[in-house]
Formats: structure tokens, sequence, C-alpha cells
């Protein structure tokens, strides 16, 4: 009977893909403001120092750090107030020895001065001269020019996502527009004969489609444009027409349908008709998620997914979501994760990944890993799931209370 | 001089906050396929059970379990084939004692049949007649009626935030469209004579609004629909009917500006005149954060933030984010939060909160948590800052090689 023909271990099959998907980042120029969470398609360098004069960090007065040396409220230094530095204005001031210069939190510091004294340090005795009661050191309450970020100084290498602080920081030197991937596209495809959309009718014997809706919200999530090609039926012509229109189409081919060996054999024959070098994979060393074929056609990577939509969930993880990623250019961040201890032992067998599916609870200020028990054919079982924890290829489980990873869905 | 008048925790100004404060939840009906990352409004119940029909989980026969008691592969059990059931239909098959009939993984397990063998474990003797070489018990290979879940079943709790795998299992029930909370408008007012807009040309003096757009993306990352102000010059009658329009648009109001006494006096003075309660904290013990007002006017939260960017985030962190999510009803999922150990002592003051800029770095596979130094008005250390750190109100301080929670940013 008709089995797995290639089982490969997750790492070794993604080592397979690689080799013949040689991702061809496309950029488009957007406008900063809507460039959150998307990827860099370059590295930028700064244009400018930031700040471009120094500036003040206090409200206070401006002065030569030498001439506020030894002062003390017994004995205060008294300096000559010569003008108000204006918010937002360029100052002309410059003071000479024992002049000081009214100046307001992020005003100019004047030429001359190389020193804040706060306000509060000083004491007004007539409307041009102050008393200052503590020394300020030379650059005491200045920020710099360049402190923030110099002319020419990296300021985000390419594949990094944009974040709120990165945004602000771009505008803050006036780079208005940034370069970034284009979402691949990525194309899904659901079939089976048994398969309705969400919004019709069933009879027993008949489902409705799940895991177009999860692998698109999936694709969103890693930064890709999900194309949604319906559902098929289980039949060699129309599987063959609709997977050709998509690797057409898209960047990235997803089938996504049942489980049972005729619709294995059908699909592989599918994307092995799709191009060179065609099926890398035929099975993957992992639970749940064996039924899965891993395939190139004409540099772009296909995937067969398992029907089942928590299989399909971990494998997504595993294959689709770094295949995106790869196309984005993007460097990776550190995963949503979480620290918790194991509630239950979980047994596992070497030689394959398992993916645990784990609710996370708190339990006296201490977090937990409750694995939830569900079939992977479940929907539920991944909607009662806050993540997933893994379990090493060559590890025998893990034991109750012991610290584990809890990758959040 | 003027200082703070009411300094609070964070803690207690929050709790002070939420007593003026009576989060109005404004809802709209979307098709749940658009509802990725969207909060639901009210509770939902599952309209039937899933799967309707008792599913096969693999290709094989479904037999009456009791007909295969003691087969094996030297005696085995002798079965009729009564047909096979076809996917997608619905099977009107009756199996008698004796009889078997051919189903497909997710197919229909026909009536009278209790259980399925899978086609390893058969051989066939004819066209109409196996042999079962293995005998299964009840129910297996036979996913339930409900068993995913059943008519009545809580499915999802008003307040969850909808994950890909959520819109999979609402669409596996047919529920189309969902009630969610309509994300709150938040208004953000920039201020300061200083405060040009990212486009514009520069002069000495004068620096680019960072935070409006920071604190843009800070609002959609937590749900909100940010309204973007303008720059408002520091004069009190200009920025009065921009706070008053923006109070009576908008569900939060966040002022950012300079962080001058004369600004704060100014800030404070146009928040209390938005109306009753007014000011509930002027200055907050955190560090960085201190010049940050919390008010309520007329049940709407307003929040003065102090112009600093990295404290700007810190509150908009603690304060605001929590206001937007309480406006959508959100229930909190577990944070995005890694485990790291400090690289080096952090100072701190008992009775101040503390939130620290930190990088995570990977060395010989543990993560580390760097400080990053820089002052809080450089948005240079937000960009090389990967999360934050939290010192308590009550801790002096935390040292190196400690494990620490970094937030991430």
């Amino acid at each position: 009977m008709p089995e797995f023909f290639t089982v490969r271990t997750p790492p070794d099959a993604w080592k397979l893909l690689r080799q013949h998907f040689a991702p061809h980042i496309r950029t488009e120029q957007i406008s900063t403001t809507d460039a959150l969470d998307r990827v860099l398609a370059a590295p930028l360098a700064s244009p400018q120092d930031l700040p471009e004069f120094a500036r003040s960090t206090v409200d206070g007065y401006a002065v030569n750090a030498a001439d506020t040396y030894g002062a003390s409220s017994s004995l205060p230094a008294f300096l000559t107030i010569i003008g108000e530095v204006a918010m937002g204005r360029t100052s002309d001031l410059q003071l000479g020895v024992g002049e000081a210069a009214l100046v307001h939190t992020g005003g100019m510091v004047p030429a001359g001065a190389n020193g804040v004294v706060m306000v509060e340090n000083t004491q007004i005795v007539d409307k041009t001269s102050i008393e200052v009661l503590r020394p300020v050191a030379e650059g005491e309450n200045v920020i710099q020019i360049g402190e923030d970020i110099r002319t020419g100084d990296a300021i985000l290498a390419a594949g990094h996502s944009l974040r709120p602080q990165d945004i602000g920081g771009l505008l803050a030197l006036g780079i208005t527009t940034v370069t970034v991937a284009r979402p691949p596209r990525v194309g899904i495809i659901s079939s089976g004969d048994e398969v309705v959309a969400p919004d019709q009718p069933v009879v027993p014997g008949q489902v409705r489609d799940i895991n177009s809706y999860t692998l698109a919200g999936l694709t969103r999530r890693a930064g890709g444009q999900p194309i949604l090609y319906g559902i098929v039926p289980d039949e060699q012509p129309a599987l063959e027409a609709v997977a050709q229109q998509a690797h057409l189409e898209c960047d990235i081919v997803v089938l996504s349908a049942g489980s049972s060996v005729s619709y294995r054999d059908l699909s592989v024959g599918v994307i092995a008709g799709l191009g060179a070098p065609g099926v890398l994979a035929h099975g993957l060393s992992v639970r749940p998620g064996k039924p899965t074929i891993v395939a190139v056609a004409g540099g772009k990577p296909i995937f067969g997914l398992p029907g089942n939509p928590v299989s399909a969930m971990v494998i997504f993880d595993l294959m689709v979501s770094p295949a995106i990623r790869a196309l984005l250019g993007a460097t990776e961040q550190p995963k949503q994760q979480v620290q918790a201890k194991l509630a239950r032992n979980i047994a596992s067998t070497a030689g394959r990944e398992d993916y645990v599916q784990v609710r996370v609870e708190e339990r006296d200020g201490e977090l937990w890993a409750v694995p939830v028990f569900g079939k992977s054919n479940l929907i539920y079982t991944l909607v009662h799931a806050d993540g997933t924890v893994k379990i090493d290829l060559n590890a025998n489980g893990v034991r109750e209370g012991v610290w584990v990873t809890v990758f959040l869905h």
C-alpha cells in the first residue's frame, strides 16, 4: 500500500528546501508613518546628527561650568543674565565669562555655555542677575550634538521589523519614506470532497473549511498576503489546474486537504507536476504533522499540509512561516514565548520532534504549562491552547516540573 | 517654583482612574474571516455538535468491534464488504453482523459500525470480503459526535482576542459573523513651540515630532484607533481648543509635549479645564516618567505624557494601553516576554518603580538582558532596546546574573 517515501527530519527538510529556494525579496517604498510591522529591505544610516544642536534637559540657566566651580548656598556664584533662549528658535546669544542665559527643557544651549544649572539650584537676585547655589560639571544637563545618534551611524539593519519606536526614530531624522519588503503572496488551496465553505449548510458527511482561514490568519501574522483559491474537489484535473494557477500567481503555494492516502497520492502527484526539483520530503519525522509534503518548483516553495488543523498549524509554524520570513528577508526577533513549568510528564520517542499543545496557567505567581490533550484532528484542541512546547528530536519526553519554553500562538 | 502636586504610585493612579472611568464597550458585528486580533464582545457557545457525525480518523473498514475480537494474522476475522462510504456524503449503509464498509479518513462511520480497522490490518480476499488481522476496540479510530465540541459548550469568553485558530474554530461551527469591540479612538496631541512635522525642514533649536507617530503605533498595537491632532503651539487658547475637540471626538486623549515646567503648568491647566473630576495624579513615582498627568474628564481618561520618548513609551504601556484594553473589554493573554539573565547590576530606589531598557542577547544558548544606557530623552535608547525590565516599587535594585522577565517591545 502507498506510504511515505522520503521521510525527513524537519531541519533536514528545511535545509534541502533552502538549497533549491533562493528567495528574491521584492521591495516597495512606502511612507514611514505606514511602515509599522513592515520589514526593512535595506540598512539605514543616519543622514544627520541627532540632536543637531546642544539641548538642555532641564529648566535652568545655561552657564560656563567653570564660572560655578566651588559655588554653594553660603558662597554662591554671581552671574549676569544676558537673555532667554526661546523654544524652537536658533539662539544667537554668546556667553562671556560670568554670564548666564535662561533656557527651557529641550531648548538650545547657546554658544559659550557648556552646562545648565537647574533653576532649583539658583536664586534670582534681580532682573539681570542670579546666584548659583551648586556647581555644575561640564556637559551637565546637556544633550550633546549627536549624542542620540551621529551622521553615518547604522540605525537599523535590513530585515528588521519596524516597531513604533523605530518609526519615531526614523521620523526624528526626517526619514519619511522607507524601502520595505512586499508581503509574499501565499496561495492557499483547500481540497476535499467533504469540505464545504463555512457559510454553506452541511449534511452529515460534510465538514466546513477550517484550514483555509486559519492558514490565512497565520500567513498574515507571518507578514505574508494570503490568497485563497477556495475548495477544490479531490480530482486530479481540477486540483492540477488550481495548483498551476496558484504556482503562477504566488510566491508560495500551500495545499491543505484531507489526510486519506488517496488524497495524499493525488496531492503528491499534483505537486510533483508543478516543476523541478519537485518533492523533497514526503513525510516529516514530527508529531503531529507526519503526512507533510515539502517541495520546490521553479524556485517556489510548495507545501502539502496535513488536513488535521493541529498538524497543519504545527507544520505552518515549522515550514511555511520561515519561508514567508525568508521572502521578507526578515531577521528573527526573540519569539513570543514564556517560560513555564510543565504540569505533567510528556512521553516522546527519540528520532521524532513532538509538539505538544499547552494551556498556560498562573498558580501562586508561577506559570505552568498544562498539556491540552486532544486529537490533532480537533480544532478545539488549538482553541483551548495558549501555545506549543517542543520536545526535541532526540529527547525521550519531559518530566513534570521541568521548566519549558512555551511558544505562544 | 511649580512642582508635582499629587505624586502617586502607578497602581494607585490606575486604581483612582478606574474609580472615575467606567468603560462603555462599543460593539460592531463583522465577518469572522475579518476578525483576526479583534476582541470578542460577548461569550460564544457552540450552536451544534462538532463533528455532527462519527468520522473515521484512518483509511480502513468500518466494522462492528465485536466482530473482530480475537482476530490475528493466523486466525483472521472474515467480514463481508457491503459498500464504500463516499467522502462528503451521508452514508445510508447499515452494517449487520459480520459486515464491513470501506471508509476514508474523515469519512462518515455508517450506522451499525462502532470502530474502524486500518487498511494495513486487513487483507482483501475478493471484491466483497476481507480478512481482519487485528482486533479493534469499540470507538477505535473514530471521532465521536461532539468529541471536538458539544452543542451549548462555551467556546470563547468575552474579551478574548481572536487568533487564527479561533477563526477556524468559529467557522467550523458555521459562525460566520461575530460581535467585537470597536477600536477605541485615541486622540493624540503633540505640543511644543520647538516641535515640527517630520517632513518639514528644521533649524537648530527645532526638533521633529517623534511622539505622535510612536504613540500612534503603540495605540494600534493595543487595539485602538489613533487620531492625530497635529502639533499645537505652547499657548493656552490653542491647546485648549484642540484638547476640547479631541475630548469631544475621542474615547481617550493623550497630550504629548515638552517637559519644561512651563509646559507642564500649561497642560495641567488645560487638562483640568476639560471637566470633572479632573487631574487625579500630577506626577507618578516611576522612573522614567515622573512628569505624567493622569486625569478623567466626563468619564474619559486623559493623559499628559512626558515629552521624552522613553518616558512616553513606558507610561503608555503602564497607563494608556490598559485604558485602551479596558475600552475593548479585553482580558489579558500572557504577555510577550522572555526570561533572561541580567548582564549588570541595576540600582534602584525603594518607593519608585524603575523601567530599564534592555537588549536581549544570546550567549552560549542562554538569554541575557543587557541594559541599554541612554538618557530617556534619546529616541535611540528605545530603538536599540528589545524590551523593558521592571524593578518593583520596593526593590533596591537587581543584581547581575539574576533571572529577570523582559517584556518585549
